[in-house]
């Protein structure tokens, strides 16, 4: 398997990109495609004791897709990017995914551009991973990639979150809640309450609306979908609270000795709350709708993040996912695009 | 003043929201009227060393509106409810304020079925404060009163709220944010991109874009503009992840005696976390366009958090905030009702 990882896009210096990508290669026996620019990856490869070769190969590229480029004015204009480039690799099937801690919307636009969308799936959804004191992640679909949904397009949100924690997390029959502000059916926006309608009218395991405090507590739901819009402000309405609460506390032991004491007896419990809450495990976005294997990271992913979002990548090459979710979606529904 | 409280609609024992609105009448020097089952209330004033007098009051009420229920019927058919006879009582201005723990769909249909619409504001809008790091509260508008807006509605939203920042908390001249899933303009979907456009053109001090993670960081705003769907899964994910991440902490410290130790010593850093992010503190979260000073509470009220809702209610009556609003609504504006 060849697993193309996109350098250049995100917030870390490549080379910490090149160090995960290594790491996981070895780990999972899988060849990583580095792409960008060619001088700075061969110095990260032999200062981490490797060379371009029969595992980690250089795909030199010569442009940067920035963090506040515009999508589609970046995939059109910048056509030697590590981005661009990437993308056009997979779509010609020298590699099995493209992985890319870059701007989300150029990796949409970009995806949908190159790769094509897979039949009957009018609109791509990104699904991510969410940590819950269930001790079991749940996923939420969609988060950015679709911003003004129609409630079909949430159907397919669901039929491809099920494919996802079907074929390549192994749950066996997963169940689908619909995000939204009150538990009964009825309630919410006129998007919800036909979307409502609409899952409860398939085979899927729909088990009804599920309301933001729950996701994170409870885990209603093994699959969450959301129109993009309101799976993002979600997405990050908890990053934003973790972030905010896990500041709060290191300030407080910074500034008293007798807490600093206090932290260190408390060190299994803070760890037990890093790892409950930590996205660096949770890596890798899978966008999902798009003919092929793409699997977005954060934009500040370090060495650690990006392996997880290659290995998240590796999973779905692995459970042959984009064929999967192909026969999953009844090509006759109505797609509403 | 005179204030009414619906002490029937809530998960606590009316006694609790009794000793709630005690409380504030003798802080505040304010009259306080109690709508529900006369019995549950004089008894509650007697275990409290009050009775029916001059400044606590009793509204016997036979009929309760249950979390449950359809709003719209309940308005409807119990009409001897403390929700409805409260509102009623706005309505003929025998009292000044109303406020409820109770099933908010409930108070806003009664709210605007009792009082009406301001004029020139079509939609109303439920206004929250929300914790910062920066120490100082934001405020978000709407979070479920509306939740399928035009941009214009989100235009009053801000209208409202820079009035409510003004009038009531006394920011000289509020910054209004537009909350959204990217900074720039131009992102988001097709209703955020219209209300930037409209929100340019106002005299508000508008900011532009603001995310979900930047609200608790950063206080990018004093006030925060959203529909009200996506207001209440922004405020039920911070919710959420509030309380799933304190229920990890307190998980780990009963089952360890170190980490019981630690947390004694870190005492104050947990004070401080909790001050910060207590909504107990933040009670009242008023309705905003119907014309009178109406509060709705959280339902998981106790006496602390209906003391703040019912002070809410009074600071917005000092401040003539009704009026205030009227007037700060061009009656001119489209209104897209």
């Amino acid at each position: 398997m060849r697993i193309l990882l996109d350098v250049m896009g995100g917030d870390h210096h490549p080379k910490e990109l090149v160090k995960g990508g290594i790491e996981i290669g070895r780990l999972r026996n899988v060849e990583i495609v580095f792409a960008g620019d060619p001088q700075l990856i061969s110095r990260a490869l032999a200062d981490l004791g490797e060379a371009d070769g029969n595992t980690f190969h250089i795909l030199p590229c010569s442009q940067v897709v920035q963090m506040d480029d515009s999508p589609v004015k970046a995939v059109r204009d910048k056509s030697d990017s590590s981005l661009v480039r990437g993308l056009k690799e997979l779509k010609a099937q020298s590699v099995d995914a493209f992985v890319s801690p870059g701007n989300t919307g150029a990796v949409v636009a970009g995806s949908l551009f190159a790769l094509g969308r897979i039949k009957g799936i009018p609109r791509p959804g990104i699904l991510t991973s969410l940590p819950t004191l269930e001790g079991q992640d749940t996923f939420l679909i969609d988060v950015g990639a679709t911003s003004d949904c129609h409630a079909e397009h949430l159907v397919h949100f669901a039929q491809m979150g099920t494919t996802y924690a079907r074929e390549v997390i192994g749950i066996e029959t997963p169940s689908v809640g619909l995000l939204n502000i009150g538990g009964e059916q009825g309630k919410g926006n006129r998007l919800m309450t036909k979307a409502y309608q609409l899952l409860e009218n398939t085979d899927l395991r729909f088990v009804g609306n599920v309301e933001a405090h729950q996701i994170i507590m409870n885990r209603p739901a093994d699959v969450v979908v959301a129109d993009g819009f309101v799976g993002n402000i979600c997405l990050k309405s908890i990053e934003g609270s973790v972030s905010a609460i896990t500041g709060i506390l290191k300030k407080s032991i910074r500034e008293s000795v007798v807490a600093k004491l206090g932290a260190l007896l408390m060190k299994r419990a803070f760890d037990s709350l890093r790892s409950a809450v930590s996205y660096q495990k949770r890596g890798g976005a899978p966008l999902l709708g798009v003919n092929g294997v793409v699997v977005i990271a954060h934009g500040r992913s370090d060495a650690e993040t990006i392996a997880s979002a290659i290995d998240v990548a590796r999973r779905e090459v692995e459970a042959n996912l984009t064929e999967k979710i192909s026969q999953a979606v009844p090509h006759s529904v109505q797609n509403g695009s």
